[in-house]
């Protein structure tokens, strides 16, 4: 496992690969495809993106796999399944916050929206195929791998941190109040709406290569520090927020200070320098995505 | 176990009662509520209904629990978890459904439906939070019941009739293609949009209460038979597919006599009387919801 940044790249890149590799694989792709539901599927699954919460999830499986608390050595197939369908709630959510009637947004990675290319039914459909299908590809993992329990941990973990206490209710609350008027407010937004899904990516990881409960929770704490770190870096970025611009700098880099403090608490932090690694890239600005 | 008339009465009422009690007991009910997300889960889900589908999975759990093919007892809370979360699956199809994009309709069960209340935004995202949830669900009846496995093969069946292959492509069709032109194809479409759902429902309940593979297949080919039946059934009573309708009524007949047959090659067909008297309804009209 490579510590250094040119290391790095090489992991991220194999990593990378192996996502898209089994995204495309994975995913139905029939002749017969009515209401072009599959077409519209690939068609924003399969655009080009940087793959960071299933990498973060691969990430999060080497820190915590052949760790002494693991229950049994990981298959490595599940696994990738697994982080793969982190990709798939990702993207419907991206599909359904596009729609006229949430952020409205014609464009998307530089590609005409889903619904401007395929309309707004198949557009909510095709979110609606691929949040079931995350759950399909857990399932299935839970079922063949012969460690059904710690993909149940898995499925329990993305649950939680797309559905109605995490992620959708942060895309509620972005829509249903006035812009967070403090930092505090700010961060609670992101927390939700971006940080609860890389938390469940890195819980997913852990706990598909046999994490107990306690490993998984550790590493949740990390993958909610980088997320609302994230969200900080993709604001500044963006120009987002001006008013809380000053401080989400100061916080970023208390953020991944803290994200990297975290990963000191695991049973085997010398695994985890990768998770170290794409915490310490927020701060350099080149490698969000 | 009642097989009388009057005795599955007194059934059905007593498991709908149990079902409306998880589905209210379980259901998130905040007061810090942004967006208004769970108020519009909650007027939608527990709106008065018959709970078809729960009610058709706690009796395949009958039907196929205490028989010598499955693996362990029924924790018979984790059991009723799981058929309740069929009904959070068939409430956000119908509130995504009745989206303006969709089929646009105003009213559901003599109620507004739920964009005209909430908005269209808070209703894709409650249907959203809805399907995430049903998952959750299961998930956690996977990890806390001791029994991963059986709980892993109820998610997989629920998530393969929810999803591409099943329910979300049969409203794909539906939306995108014209109108079925003989009943082959009309029963394609009843197949994916309304029999996938209602196999998983029994799949579910199979699964959860610890059946085998080949007692879930067997078991979900009586879900099948059951729901296109259902579907012709319910096509009679609103006037739909005008062109089908004598057909129909006799197809109506042969699949409620095919699906009384495919309970027969169940291990225990003594246990599976309460699934019998369900498909019998169908041809009197008066119990379908």
């Amino acid at each position: 496992m490579a510590t250094s940044r040119p290391g790095l790249e090489a992991w991220l890149a194999a990593r990378r690969r192996e996502i898209e590799e089994t995204l495309s694989g994975r995913l139905p792709a029939e002749a017969d495809d009515p209401g072009r539901l599959v077409e519209s599927m690939r068609y924003s699954l399969l655009a080009p993106g940087k793959r960071l919460r299933p990498i973060l999830a691969l990430a999060a499986a080497e820190a915590t796999a052949g760790g002494g608390h693991h229950v049994s050595a990981p298959t490595d197939g599940a696994v990738r399944i697994a982080a793969a369908a982190v990709e798939l709630i990702h993207c419907y959510s991206l599909i359904h916050d596009d729609l006229p009637a949430m952020d409205d947004d014609d464009f998307r990675r530089g590609k005409p929206s889903n619904h401007k290319v395929f309309g707004e039914a198949t557009a909510i459909l095709a979110g609606d195929a691929l949040l079931t299908l995350a759950f399909e590809w857990i399932a299935e993992a839970a079922v063949t791998s012969g460690r059904p329990e710690a993909f149940g941990r898995a499925a329990l973990a993305l649950a939680r941190g797309a559905g109605v206490a995490g992620m959708v209710r942060g895309q509620a609350r972005d829509l249903g109040e006035a812009a967070p008027s403090d930092l505090d407010a700010l961060e609670r937004l992101h927390g939700e709406k971006t940080a609860a899904l890389f938390q469940a990516a890195v819980e997913v990881g852990a706990a598909a290569s046999g994490a107990s409960s306690e490993v998984i929770a550790q590493i949740g704490r990390f993958g909610h520090l980088y997320g609302v770190a994230f969200q900080h870096a993709d604001d500044l970025d963006d120009g987002d927020h001006p008013d809380h611009a000053s401080r989400a700098m100061d916080r970023l880099r208390e953020l991944v200070e803290e994200a990297r403090t975290s990963l000191s608490r695991l049973p085997h932090p010398e695994h985890a320098s990768l998770l170290g690694d794409l915490a310490d890239a927020l701060l350099s600005g080149a490698r969000r995505g």
